[in-house]
């Protein structure tokens, strides 16, 4: 691992999403750039110390000439670091698990794009709520044709947390975000709009044509915007709304989905992962619950207790970590990956996310116009 | 009455809400084109045969003459007809009732405008969402600057009901919604995008700037839209996103709001009106019912029972025609309405409600740009 | 209408259940025990003075002599009036609406049956949940099996007003439901345990063979339970538990049935009233909507909206006024009544209601023993 | 680990929350009544072959003979082995975790008080749902007096997935939960009910004084109740009702808690366990989240990431876990336990729930008669 030592908030996640499938073993990290703080992390969490490492360089050249070096390296750290840690680490011939954005500046992201081709590496990127289970389940059955052609949807994740300017309070956490330099040009789009648009083209299909954004900035002396009004339109005819909002006053992380087909719909959030409301055309709505016999094999093998016993959020970074293994699995012995390892987001996931904010930021600075997405 | 005859879906609301309060008895009509139907109607609903009109004209003939005359008239006919009834109306002296939107072109808006202020005549538009108690409630606390200044808003009005070419297999209530020449030029903006974007207005008293709009229609052969999605900028910088839609498979008539300020917030969903959620900055939602002796006066005087004893769409009805009630009886006696009068929606909110829908359709026909509606 | 005046609560309800569907004209009325004050009520109310009395007796005498008398008297008086005020009504030859419990004690509740029979009259009794439109469609559903034989059943009515001693708080309300003398004998049992009762059977048809209660009285001074705990056993080997509260904070009017059978379930709650769950064996559970077309023919007469748009505790007691109607016009011309009318509370279930009462307090009283209600 | 091999279900829960907080390690088990079996699954599980038992015997003695020996075993199979495994493991000096209930009879659970207590062991029971957040902070704001005096109280466990007859149909869960000299003498009391009776009364302190049952068994060819309707009076005036059944169709695992005081009420569902429901007299309802920054100490202890990130049943379980691993650091070192040690069910826990189900059990075949639990 590289990053997510102390007071960091997504390592955490990352390392209970390992640990609960028992397929990784965390062994390696440069967990800190203050060195010392990430050596006595490291002590904290049982890594030996000869494997607890001044910074990323460091790691990636002594675990790449051990034995028994590591597999895959999850980069834990801001941004606009993503870029040069994932490509020494593919250059070195690790795997890479990666937070989104892939990158905080498109032309990274095509660079990074291009060392996974060269270099036949795996990178996985963790858009976490395409690891749900009722998320496969949403999506096997619009692949299926349950609801047929899409017509509209709606998808939004609105956050409180940053409705004041809590970045003048030594909150590390949204310092970097609001620092075009290390985030990237999205404020909110950036760190939850494309969480948003990702899952509805994971759970659609569909592919953006384009996009027409209205961005503001409603807390004082930000340079990036903290809520974001987003049109898209999709190949095929399909509409999209998107709203993002680091500044919504009651919205823990109120990630929420809602697709309309010719003959149904499909409603989720994110808060409440445990049921999928699927409504059939002039029929009765229907709760369907995580956890149940006769859902989509994915769905199914993504579960780990009966209906009832809620899971949440670390058992969908789980599903993803999973995921991941069954992909460099299948890879190792030549094969075609599981049903798992087909349906974690790659590369061009990545890149698709951070070309969706360049198509977004730009339409916003041309006086919201129409503007197609370099990849979709 | 003018229209809402046998078959007609309107005109019994507006009949239960006029009776509900008794403050109104209805004693005269013109109720169906087709004048024995009418005539048959009337007689059922025991309106007296000699006040059972063939037409409105001969109705506004009649009854302008009679001593004991109707003092006002609700017209629950399709949107192309409002203008001449209501006109004929006020030019002879009865005060009006009209069904949204006010007039099916913004010409037409702007002459009836012109009559009212001509006659002074009062003329009652029925956004019916604007009756609901805790509706008062929310506006009221917006006023008294209970969530700070508005920075985003979230409106939609979804509904199922015309997801299939209905019009097409003799719902005559579906038929003239998808004529431009009865209906006006919005489908879905016009039917229910105007009641999403009154609603919007009248709680937050924000005024709109600009709209931009992507207008579609999915179900084939109509020659209006189905589905909008509106941008919106207020007045001030505070943004806003409409949805409405017509083919929204599994909501039946989802109107939904939510505003979110510099301190707290508001959410109110119309299939669910007797709780309003408010969350202050950092707090706990609180679940705010209809009924408590806690809230604002209007809210107050909106309600008939308790906490737990739900009211709903009839009862909302029931508020405007009360509030008009109060509003004309106070104008009779020379003075300023009550909390009640004052608060329903007039000329000028139906005059904005039919500029809207100009700007929209204007906005999505040049491309998708910001466009300015006359009425703001 | 006996009783209802000035501050009464329920007197209200009555009259607006009655406006409602347009089948009732409130004529004349003894409203108050003050007559002056009654009086004063009658004229605000657009009655005629001659028909405003100063006492039931009176006004029974007098109506009972007009040739245009009343049809049918409504009595919104306190229990323990209940009785004299009905048979008087009914020895007169005028119908009669009663509200619940049907008297405060049992002996008079089987004198008045007695005086029912006797005399041939109607007696409707307002058990008001029970005219909910997704009521009459679960008990339809049961009726036709579509969840089996019923095993348990879960009802419950807590609400929160009288957590604390209202009664001495110039409640008049609160008073005379803590006095055993105007109230009857039980305390929340019987003002509200008997409406959960009632439901429970109206809906599935069972008889209870024998119940078990442990009452309370948690605010002191009070000579009546305020919370009830009740179990149930039914003919057929069901098993229900009943729960009532006047004391359970955060509670409004929290209603609430549920109903589980060998092959499926139902729930339904009042405050949420448009909705009901319904759940196959095995299956999702389906939000069946009040308002749809597919739903049972009385469900459907009881509905004058749409589904979204919400009808609530109003609309319910207009149905059961129009039921009443309905029962009242059939027996007039010497027919079978139709659904509606066939489906309202009667005498019976009236006195079904006091003796649940009785064997729930007598239960109690003898150390919470199994007890047999003596018509159930 | 004794039990938990393949097809186990509790067994994999175990070792879920075993290993999410990173404070255990799965070194030696023997899994399965079957020893084949169960050492292939060991090896599947990464065990090593010397430490996969054939039996518990076997693994007792050889485990608490090593120097490398387990500190502690998680006993998951049926309940009426619960009192041998227990017994040898604490007899040998090795602690133990332990499902509950703690054991198929009263004279089991009290023989095994009197082991725990003659040898120092520790003993900790799987009261699963204790281990939630939200229950810790409901715990402590009844201790903290923000609900006054707990009235009434009302718990409830119903579960769909025995509503037939499952145990015939080669379902091993169910099989033996329906055979009395396996699972004991309660059937739904014993496998949830014990729950949900525990629950009560760990977030209230509440000591049940005495409880009357009405089992039922509507299964037919079962030897035990599938359903049970409880009233429980508790010291000090509360009382409360407590429903279970394994035939509730459309409960996936539906425990619940409502509790009531004098100047407040608290609900907790465990389906939505991320949210606490705490209504304070005559004010409005508040919804707390887990996650937040102003909880419970212990609440925050408890949790893993920020409101709005759902945390589930795994969880839960790995607090509990973890709140073993505190209690048997401080032992070891002499201390008293932290907030999470202190919070974890023990034996005397245990105790009474086997207490619970006897005096259940005793009740209702004595015809339903108040009953006082050895225990309490």
């Amino acid at each position: 691992m590289v990053g997510g030592g102390e007071g960091a908030y997504i390592g955490g996640i990352h390392r209970f999403a390992a640990r609960l499938d028992n397929q990784y073993e965390l062994v390696a990290g440069a967990f800190d750039i203050n060195a010392a703080r990430g050596h006595a992390f490291a002590a904290e969490n049982f890594i030996a110390a000869d494997r607890s490492y001044d910074d990323f360089t460091a790691m990636i050249a002594a675990e790449s000439a051990r034995e028994d070096g590591v597999d895959v390296i999850a980069i834990c750290t801001p941004n606009f670091t993503h870029y040069p840690v994932a490509r020494a680490c593919l250059e070195a011939g690790i795997d890479v698990i990666c937070e989104k954005p892939l990158t905080s500046t498109l032309e990274d992201a095509e660079l990074l794009a291009e060392v996974v081709q060269r270099t036949g590496g795996f990178l996985g990127v963790t858009y976490t709520y395409a690891g749900y289970p009722l998320i496969a389940e949403a999506r096997q059955r619009i692949a299926a044709g349950l609801i047929g052609q899409v017509r509209t949807l709606q998808v939004e994740y609105p956050l409180e947390w940053m409705a004041t300017g809590v970045e003048l309070k030594n909150n590390q956490q949204a310092a970097w975000r609001v620092d075009p330099k290390k985030n990237g040009r999205g404020g909110s789009v950036g760190d939850i709009g494309t969480h948003a648009y990702h899952l509805a083209g994971y759970v659609t299909g569909l592919k953006a044509e384009s996009v027409m954004a209205d961005l503001a900035t409603f807390v004082e002396g930000r340079a990036l915007d903290d809520n974001a009004h987003v049109l898209i339109r999709y190949e095929g005819g399909a509409r999209g709304m998107l709203w993002s909002s680091q500044v919504a006053i009651g919205c823990s992380n109120s990630l929420r989905l809602r697709i309309f087909g010719e003959t149904g719909s499909l409603m989720w959030a994110q808060e409440q992962p445990n049921e999928l409301l699927f409504t059939p055309l002039e029929g009765n709505s229907q709760v369907i619950k995580r956890g149940r016999d006769d859902l989509a094999m994915l769905t199914r093998s993504r579960t780990r207790t009966p209906p009832g016993h809620p899971e949440g959020y670390i058992e969908a970074f789980s599903n993803l970590y999973s995921g991941f293994a069954d992909a460099l699995r299948a890879r190792d012995v030549g094969q075609e990956p599981g049903q798992a390892g087909a349906a974690v987001p790659q590369i061009y996931d990545g890149l698709k996310g951070v070309a969706f904010v360049d198509a977004v930021v730009d339409s916003h600075e041309q006086g919201t116009v129409w503007m197609k997405p370099k990849y979709c």
